[in-house]
């Protein structure tokens, strides 16, 4: 059985008016059919326009590729998953039998997801101020650590920098399919490091973006950290 | 030369403390350097944020799969073109030569990321409530013609009942490959229809979210409209 909500009401600094969308948004579509999924959707939605409207401030010459790319470090999962376990969501996690047994309280995802529905369920509860208030407050150590240009760097230049340095050849980038219709196309392309005899593939409205996704699985395959 | 944005501004209904927030948000990266991007990447989290919160009070039974696919609807290239077209913003556009001479201001892509620069610019101009408004009332007439039972069918359903209609077999759905760590897969797989001679992909960070994304191709390549 779960502890009652209060203790994470507290650690999150945000005092629920109807505190059962604290508890909906602690349990697991394991748990039942009341579960957080659709509060996910909502706090999802609106931590991705409040951390876009922050970055927009704070990095005021960087094009949108860039604040695309911090957004993204941002709400990660392992990012939210960071933030939940500091808020020890995982103590009031309410879960299925399955998930309880096999460790999910643990678990990336299900801590991400229900992150994400605690902020939806601050929107309904106190509305958009509140909640920005609050995504700023769990968020502010981190936009901090974001300044390095390291990180304002994009995919294919971050992976062309690793194999560098371990003095491998360049990754190979082929178009594997282009779907859809004009102007709405899909392309997936493969990137190829012979080398490590791996490959990824990654999707996207042009050539370019596909590229950048493709390489993107390979940093994360390969286990380079940002 | 484009007309003065004044206009533009009656049209939606929103008068710009800072006109040249509208100057900018309708100035393409044709144009110059001081063009729409950043306002793009904000209007796109905000628009995202609104139509979440609306769906999510209009339709109080909808699980989050069908507010995801609703939403993608309601932002989609196209639906943002058709807005952007009767607000005449194309009228209004700054475009490099070359996108003005190949008629870039007919093009959804550039009417559609131009609407979301405007929305970004109303949110730094007059906050989020004056944009949550003026969301409102661009989208009104879309959201009410959401409610048919059809569109909220996921893409394989849609997929299905088109085939059958058509007296056509079923599409086979085919892993095409698999990357990322345990617990971030990526997924690729194919949707083919044999009987057509086609066959799309999609990608997704499960088995079943690659194949609805495989499904939502195909039907956008066989041109069913929603």
């Amino acid at each position: 059985m779960s502890r009652t909500t209060d203790g994470l009401a507290n650690a999150i600094g945000y005092a629920f008016d109807d505190p059962g969308l604290l508890d909906a948004a602690v349990t697991h579509r394991s748990a039942g059919s009341h579960n957080n999924e659709r509060l996910e959707f909502l706090g999802d939605a609106v931590l991705g326009h409040v951390v876009a409207e922050w970055l927009y401030s704070a990095f005021p010459d960087a094009p949108e590729g860039q604040l695309s790319r911090l957004r993204a470090i941002l709400v990660k999962r392992e990012t939210l998953a960071d933030i939940a376990r500091k808020l020890d969501v995982g103590e009031y996690l309410r879960l299925g039998s399955g998930e309880l047994k096999s460790g999910g309280f643990r678990r990336d995802s299900i801590l991400a997801d229900a992150l994400e529905a605690v902020l939806g369920g601050i929107l309904l509860d106190g509305g958009f101020d509140a909640c920005r208030d609050c995504i700023h407050r769990l968020f502010a150590g981190r936009l901090d650590g974001l300044s390095a240009a390291d990180e304002l760097k994009d995919p294919k230049t971050r992976l062309q920098e690793y194999l560098q340095s371990r003095k491998l050849a360049l990754p190979v980038y082929a178009m594997h399919t282009v779907s859809g219709k004009a102007h709405r196309q899909q392309f997936v392309v493969e990137c190829r490091i012979d080398a490590l005899s791996t490959a990824t593939t990654g999707n996207g409205s042009s050539r370019r973006k596909a590229e950048q996704a493709a390489a993107d699985n390979m940093l994360e395959q390969l286990g380079v950290s940002r």
